[in-house]
């Protein structure tokens, strides 16, 4: 006997081979899918609980490539501003007094936020992050944690560096974790906030662990046009490349300022850009030429970025913005369709995190991360293609249910492994007074 | 006693001398707003019903300012597509399959969309109005009609032209019909698709009975372009006020290609643009510079266009992107902030359809068209501002009750007069077999 099966589903697989079934089932069975069926009954299966979908849309969970988790605590704490006020008058002196107890409300309200708008895996980039892993396997959801290292002082001593020791303390004992839900990886922060030497430090622990590197990438055009002329006219991407960065597998968020030189050096390093199209937008960062990456052959993928400059964790957000900018900003309407665009959030999301055969798709074998929407809902309809529906319709709230690797942690509302209440609550008592600086 | 008295509520008023009340209480009374006060209870007032708001957001129902409300039947059926084909082999042959109780259950579905998402008012230009008129009038919502003339035929009949023909139905007891909810726009469909001669015609109508004409404006470069052969130079701002049409109100939608010359003579003429991001960016056909208008003294207000170019009519996706897109696309992170974009989709709204002393604000003595926000889900906290939240933070499934003239028509996903789920079935029944051409 199964423990689940899902039937009456219109499923988007995001397997190319048959991306969509309509009035399809789902089976699931130690965590993994154990078939996906056209059929609508399951063929001589049982299960310990059976869901009818209803005609509802389920597809894999949507991966958040790039977050640091929690900022939430400082959502609509500063808008409208300009980068420089905004990140030193406000952000940087907010984080500075941030305690442990603040930012772990934090992540724990980001977590629900994500549960239940059909996020089921987040790359993080933050501090307190081996805290942070309790939370996320005492939650259910899959994450790669990091935290970025900061190299800007001159006495910067790296094995000292919190951004290292954290990592060390993730990889002792937490490091695959939770059947492999948890993943620490390397992290530089930028290119501008740290000196070659601290990323060829960096990128030894990477090589030595077969560590996922996260790192900010020509975000602005003032960080991409400063590093030119700090690195003898090389771009950020040529600067990391010439220190090995991108010898062991990398995730950049940003990449709005990339040159087409760029993108093809980052194709051929097989490395992963998370495309953060709300953030770059509130932030005036610019519109990221994602049509012409996807052309190169760089895996892009969707993140939000920190609730800061958002002021959401909606990953249905992006993934539409993602296909609407692309065509408004290069006034081609064919650029990154529907489909593309979900594998943004989906199968491209997974690689990224270095799980591409793990989640991503729903295929027999993959572990159960999925969704489901509920398109009983006046928006959701006429329900043409389920595809675009998801794209072009549908909103984070419309997600009913929220499985991570087939245990189901959010439903029609309730979540199975937090308690929302008191993560609002605690958010709002132990991290806003100290955000205000009250 | 009065009719409804909503209490601990977070009130954004929209009214400039106090835009945000914190804890405040609203009386409601024979369809008005009988006081907005500061306190958490009511000064010595009783109503037959009490709502207590809880911390929840409650503001000015959001005033959609272009709609083809009906083609929400053709909600994800071309996407991705060149213009051309879009329009020539999708849209229009679809369109013109679609029989009069398809389009209107596309006008039900489309209003139980608008309503679920916080939407009290709309200005709507398609065909059938007269009868669209009637769905309005018995669902609650507010709405401006009209049927835009279209006169690409040598042998164009403007007395038996439909869109002509409507208006003069609609004027015959349907205009200002619902206490005022209800009222007839003129409407020239757009500079490309009818002559000089029949503008003046339209024109003089709008005169004659003192309305406010609609209109598509600057939509796309190659109809700007296309004018500035076909009219001798001149753009289509000044193709259509040389003809006199800006000398009676106007509300144009798009607007992505105007010159600041053109912006100057709209704010010179009174004359509202309807911006509509989702759209622009989904068609290809740009990015509108919604700052720029704002500095010239336009009137900018807020439209999702038709349902087939967006695929939504939530217009607190389209609130969050143009507070986006101003930012991103002209790399100032300080262009169009939170209470302004606001004012787009309420006040600014609100005069575009001539209704600037009746609703879009929440004060003493206006109607009482209101929508409440739930913040108690995690993605709304914490709360530090709530204009910001529900700017940046809130989607149209945040919306929890929403009023017009002081009746309740949708509260926590119920609706008081209409069935939802028949609306579903009959656009999928009568509508989708239509545009499919099955």
């Amino acid at each position: 006997m199964l423990d689940i099966i899902i039937k009456n589903a219109n499923i988007i697989t995001m397997d190319d081979s048959r991306p969509l079934i309509r009035g399809g089932c789902i089976g699931i069975d130690g965590g993994r899918i154990a078939f996906v069926s056209a059929g609508s009954e399951a063929p001589d299966a049982t299960a310990a609980r059976v869901i009818d979908a209803d005609g509802n849309i389920v597809l894999p969970g949507l991966i958040n490539a790039h977050a640091h988790i929690a900022m939430c605590v400082m959502r609509g704490y500063a808008d409208d501003m300009r980068l420089n006020e905004w990140l030193f008058e406000r952000i940087f002196p907010a984080e500075a007094r941030l305690t442990e107890p603040a930012v772990l409300a934090g992540v724990r309200l980001g977590i629900a936020e994500m549960l239940a708008s059909g996020t089921t895996s987040f790359s993080d980039m933050y501090f307190f992050e081996p805290k942070a892993a309790q939370i996320v396997l005492e939650t259910g959801i899959r994450a790669n944690l990091c935290n970025g290292v900061l190299a800007l002082d001159e006495s910067y001593d790296f094995e000292r560096d919190r951004s290292v020791t954290e990592l060390y303390e993730l990889l002792d004992g937490l490091h695959n974790a939770g059947n492999g839900r948890l993943k620490a990886d390397a992290a530089i922060h930028a290119e501008y906030t740290s000196p070659p030497w601290v990323w060829r430090r960096m990128h030894a622990l990477a090589e030595k662990h077969g560590l996922i590197t996260q790192l900010h990438l020509s975000e602005t055009k003032k960080e991409t046009d400063e590093c030119l002329s700090r690195h003898g006219g090389r771009s950020p991407v040529r600067a990391f490349c010439d220190e090995g960065v991108f010898d062991t597998p990398v995730l950049a968020a940003h990449g709005v300022w990339l040159t087409d030189e760029d993108m093809l050096l980052l194709a051929e390093k097989g490395a992963s850009v998370a495309h953060c199209p709300v953030s770059n937008l509130k932030l005036a960062s610019g519109i990221a030429r994602t049509q012409r990456m996807l052309e190169c052959g760089v895996n892009v993928c969707l993140g939000t970025d920190g609730c800061a400059s958002n002021n959401s964790h909606d990953l249905f957000e992006e993934l539409k913005l993602a296909a609407l900018l692309a065509k408004g900003s290069s006034l081609d309407p064919t650029a990154v369709p529907a489909y593309r665009a979900l594998r943004m959030a989906t199968v491209n999301g997974a690689r990224a995190q270095g799980r591409e055969n793990e989640v991503g798709m729903l295929k027999a074998g993959f572990e159960a991360d999925l969704i489901m929407l509920d398109t009983h809902r006046p928006h959701m309809r006429p329900l043409y293609d389920p595809i675009s529906t998801a794209v072009y319709s549908a909103r984070g709230g419309d997600v009913v249910l929220t499985m991570v690797q087939g245990r189901v942690l959010y439903e029609n509302g309730e979540f199975t492994t937090l308690d929302v209440d008191k993560a609002i609550r605690d958010a709002e008592e132990l991290a806003m007074p100290l955000v205000l600086g009250k």
